[in-house]
């Protein structure tokens, strides 16, 4: 076994983080490879969506995910104060439409009206069209944790709405770009 | 806008869910990409370790991970009682440990002799050698979730131990099988 480098362990104490530690793990927390989905909701009449890497299939039995939003967000507001919620997985096809539902400035009036999508039909949330894969959840748990908030839901609908080859071409976010798989 | 498909919409029932509806989900989850980890941890004078792909960053401030874990698992029984705890993220040339440490049945002697790894300084946990990043987390948090457990860690150390072209081969998880980004 070859002799292994000596480690650069930056260490962090409990406590409040400095910049430089927020800066350090910000860069090595980008080697995250993770699939890029819409999570979304609709609440007093209004729709709700953004991109986020940080959602999980938790559980097979029963049917469980989980997103994770940061707290003073609109759409932390929204999707945690809602019974129901969408995650729609997005093909590289979709980059477009991450990259719109990404900024930080999107408009609450018009968020979707470039955006080709659905309506649940247990949640009436949006659906992208052409997704992987879309689930519709019922909220069962919310967990705060540091800045960010965890909701746990249970999948009461689901299906798929790709075809072709884009059900082998996920949208997949690492290092602070938008990447696709080798074939 | 084309003609949208109709969607092929399966509907659950809260409550116990069917070996139809698990099998469904299994498939339709299959689609989510992820990162491929090694958490690990150190109890009782023993190494525990299994692949992830259940695992997210949280938030910056303070830097917080998460990992989910099957409740009656050894790992998940160990990294729930254990202070401290490791993620290391996989590059492309650990497909082979990716695929020991996740075998239903690795030893419980033996389990980490040819896995080439140091001990992180602040866990004494295993830290894979050459991991893309390595993260040493302290649990703050551990919530039920269905079959599972959500482990939510505060980083205490942090790094990475690869070079040269790693460090843009994430191993990436998506419809049950390894793979690499495109170039």
């Amino acid at each position: 076994m070859e002799i292994a480098q000596a480690p650069a362990t930056h260490r962090l104490q409990p406590g409040a983080p400095s910049q430089e530690d927020i800066d350090r793990y910000r860069a090595l927390s980008a080697n995250a490879a993770a699939g890029a989905a819409v999570v979304a909701t609709s609440a007093r009449g209004r729709d709700y969506a953004a991109t986020v890497t940080g959602w999980l299939p938790v559980s097979y039995d029963p049917p469980t995910m989980l997103v994770s939003l940061y707290g003073e967000s609109r759409i932390g507001e929204a999707v945690s104060t809602s019974r129901f919620w969408t995650l729609s997985l997005l093909t590289r096809g979709q980059q477009g439409i991450a990259n719109w539902l990404a900024s930080p400035g999107t408009p609450l009036e018009g968020l979707m009206t470039q955006v080709p999508f659905r309506r649940g039909e247990v949640s009436s949330a949006p659906v992208i069209d052409r997704a992987l894969a879309f689930f519709e959840l019922e909220t069962v748990a919310t967990h705060p944790a540091a800045t960010h908030l965890l909701v746990v839901g249970e999948v009461r609908a689901m299906g798929t709405l790709a075809s072709g080859r884009d059900v082998l071409d996920p949208l997949v976010h690492f290092g602070s770009a938008y990447h696709r798989l080798s074939r």
